[in-house]
């Protein structure tokens, strides 16, 4: 197998597509898009998202110690890029959106009513590491749509039709075919232990 | 619309599947299943995967200070599965699954020579943050099979086929529809600028 060498890059792929929602100083609403972030710890839960510096979002994180992540459909994919294309500091993303801004239960930030399932996060940390500031949030509360819950009461990743986002191509994606339930179709691979 | 209330949880999705290479202490090549993780930053290009402190690659990921990431193709889940299934203590999953461990060129770690997709990892900073440790590492290089590179030397996501992970349902999926170009598609917002 001929392998080629891309040289130090973090195409690490898929990657989420989240809309970070803050108060701005003058608490007005604002969202920005993000791809690099993800969960880091499961309790408690945290989720991590990286901004550089310049974005308007990362003062308002830094002023206010919290930020919402809202996390958009799939038909909702033109708005969050557009979201990632202007600065909050000269549009109001909602106003141009038609999207409404809803104060957190949990958290003093905004998050996107529309969204199917919002995240608010109490900022842990900051891990200044380059180009992006890593904030890592402890999730104080997780709200969805109702309807997109599944029998068991949580998010059904089917009807909330995350979208994803391809580091190399720059291109979004939808989800695709359930390929199967995780700790279990590995045991295919057990019927013949190998031990040390 | 009504929203419902999840409490303190970190939903956020969909996360990537990914398999994290190093060294036992012996020597003998280990890989783990992860899924929370991600891209922290883009200059130094950086990785974040947060690992169980109980796990056999958290001594090893401490102990060499660098870890790889291999990325699996869709058709390669239920072996990824498996490398999240069972401690690398007991088992040597690259023979369970028929794998090869190909050293990394600029770390000291091995990666999953069949995997598409590799990213070579120095680690910079480990977060302790309760559950798991987050581990933040530099990526030195990237290396892809030639297969999966597109026109522009860069990995195609069509052909990499990366699946994903959804942390509610806990099912992976696969890619789905390509829904159009970052930076781009939302540019069709901005027809009727709103300024502040």
């Amino acid at each position: 197998m001929t392998r080629h060498s891309l040289g130090p890059r973090a195409l690490l792929m898929p990657t989420p597509v989240l809309l970070v929602g803050t108060w701005d100083a003058n608490h007005r609403p604002n969202i920005m898009a993000a791809a690099w972030g993800g969960i880091c710890c499961s309790r408690p839960p945290c989720v991590a998202v990286s901004l550089r510096a310049a974005t308007y979002t990362h003062g308002s994180i830094e002023r206010a110690g919290c930020y919402t992540i809202s996390i958009p459909s799939a038909d909702q994919i033109s708005r969050a890029d557009f979201a990632g294309l202007v600065s909050g500091r000269t549009v109001d993303k909602f106003a141009a959106l038609g999207w409404s801004a809803v104060p957190a239960e949990t958290v003093d930030a905004p998050c996107v009513a529309q969204c199917p399932l919002v995240l608010e996060c109490r900022l842990l940390q900051a891990v200044e590491l380059g180009s992006h500031t890593q904030f890592i949030g402890e999730v104080l509360e997780a709200h969805a749509e109702q309807a997109v819950l599944g029998p068991d009461g949580l998010p059904d990743i089917a009807l909330v039709r995350p979208a994803v986002f391809d580091p190399a191509g720059g291109h979004y994606h939808g989800l695709g075919d359930d390929l199967g339930r995780a700790f279990t179709i590995g045991r295919v691979w057990d019927s013949q232990p190998r031990p040390r």
